[in-house]
């Protein structure tokens, strides 16, 4: 299914795969994750759209064919693809297992011109052809359903957690309980850290605490930000509004880090003296690389965790119109999956 | 010596220096850096300064009597004492050896009130008493003018350096080249890194390679900021007048990380796409703890490093005034040290 122009319904359409290189697999889709940067960039909101658009990026199905020089997978293994269906494979940070800063520049996985001139198409829809070295192996502990939102929720938040340190005796802070939030908190405390959920309300409190937070602090209750001051060793922030980042380097500890994975428009303004007393950081990241992503998916089927996900039937392509309603207004609980088996293409 | 008000000159006065305690170690200095910090200080420029002010915080000498309970020097040893001379000894912070983040709040060297109710009074004098526990040794390799400014530009400079993994293989720049900037270049480069330095002009180019950057980046030169975009693995910025984050930020390599060790009055501004694009972290540091400081005096006997230094006679107090105003020129190179025995009390 694709959206014809900016911000218009989305239509069931039959897509055009290219044929299969000798690198490449094709998937037969099961389920697309919705993340909330496919509405940004169906609605053009993030810079060039073209159109018609096909948006999905957390991908989980089946391979139902490999070209002559696929060795990793065969017919009928589970795998799933991200963000990225493409990268140079040769610069440094290619070779470091980051092809998400692929010195070439990294193929997205729709909405992207792709190094033969294409652009790309994602995934809501019934199949996809990847080179291999972009695809990943979904463990069979992991149903598909749950796994798709992996692809781009959990990736994200899973690398900054690993990288800043959230383990045992550490204690994590999670802004904003939404499709990357719920996954920060199941990751984090997977990983054995003690984790707080932050969010204006109490209304996902009780969910947070369901996902693996020992504690919830409501942003809107005057004083409860305040209150903890000098609390956490590391702060992951999924939230893409503005939000004031001195009220939230003040929560850290020494040594502590606050990790921007949502996009916020404004500028991070942050006074010197808040990161030098207590050797503070403020960083971002980026999704992750092919490596980290099976590592991801391993730790979780390890973990026993996965998304928490709502189906959406596409019979009807409004539902998808529907569904993305629900994700801008922050009601979907926590990922909508789309059934890719019910799109009906005209 | 000491200040009697904000931007007096200095006097030379006879200091009482408190009663041997069973801890204390009695210390006859013979160096003391200054440090632009002791600057702001004096001139009341950081808040609430107490008069007489006796500043310095980069202290050398040699042990000249000890208390009954002093286990770790006796009398002749060579000793240096920076920025912090008491901490509880018993929060996490201290027990993980960062007395500078003390949760009963560490206790400055001078212009600090100490646990006894005491105001502290620094290292421009000939005799200081410290508790052990603040005391450091300094190896036999390091002469004591060149140790003393290792205590402050030394351990400010090391303790970055070493948490964000300078060494083989990793480009690190340093903005600014004069008493913090001159110890990061050499400390960077006996890690192993390859460095380069920035500062506004070719001034101090030559000296920069000659302390042991590889390369020297005059931003006053148009485009030359513009030209290292990611370069570097780790930015050391030891200016403390504003300057445009996002022009440094910029300058970063995937995974790199600006380190503030200079405040700055305004904000720090960012984008926070800047930092998610490459996993990119902007951070602060501030000096370190003990063991630390022990480790970096260690690490530069062994790597045959110290500070480059101009020796001030203080028989005429106001070649210390003087002083202060080359410091505020940047004219100092690297660092003054002030020649302690030549302090004259009325």
């Amino acid at each position: 299914m694709s959206t014809p122009s900016a911000g218009a319904p989305f239509e069931a359409v039959r897509l055009q795969r290219r044929a299969l290189r000798d690198d490449d697999v094709l998937i037969d889709i099961a389920w697309a994750g919705i993340c909330h940067s496919d509405i940004h960039t169906v609605r053009d909101e993030w810079g060039p759209a073209h159109y018609p658009m096909t948006p999905g990026h957390e991908i989980a199905g089946t391979v139902a064919a490999v070209g002559a020089a696929v060795t990793r997978y065969t017919v009928g293994d589970r795998v799933g693809v991200g963000c990225l269906v493409d990268a140079c494979h040769e610069c440094e940070q290619c070779k470091n297992g980051d092809e998400q800063f692929c010195e070439r520049g990294a193929v997205g996985t729709y909405n992207a011109k792709d190094y033969h001139g294409e652009i790309t198409q994602g995934g809501y829809a019934q199949q996809v052809v990847v080179s291999e070295s972009m695809v990943v192996r979904v463990p069979d502990a992991i149903e598909l359903d749950v796994a798709a939102p992996l692809l781009c929720a959990g990736i994200t938040t899973y690398v900054p957690l690993k990288r800043w340190g959230a383990g045992p005796g550490r204690r994590v802070a999670v802004v904003g309980v939404g499709g990357l939030g719920h996954m920060a908190v199941k990751i984090a405390a997977a990983m054995g850290a003690e984790v707080t959920t932050i969010s204006r309300s109490d209304a996902k409190a009780q969910d947070a605490k369901d996902l693996g937070a020992s504690t919830h602090i409501a942003t809107k209750d005057e004083g409860a930000l305040r209150a903890a001051k000098g609390s956490f060793d590391l702060i992951i922030n999924t939230v893409s509004a503005d939000l004031d980042m001195k009220d939230y380097v003040r929560l850290l500890r020494p040594q502590g880090a606050l990790v921007n994975v949502g996009l916020p428009p404004g500028d991070l303004v942050v006074a010197p003296g808040s990161l030098i007393v207590g050797n503070k950081a403020i960083a971002g990241s980026n999704i992750g690389g092919i490596p980290d992503t099976q590592e991801m998916l391993d730790f979780c089927a390890e973990h026993g965790i996965a998304a928490t996900v709502e189906h959406v039937d596409a019979t009807d392509t409004t539902a998808v119109d529907q569904a993305y309603e629900r994700v801008v207004a922050g009601d979907v609980r926590y990922r909508a999956v789309i059934d890719t088996s019910t799109i009906r293409p005209a």
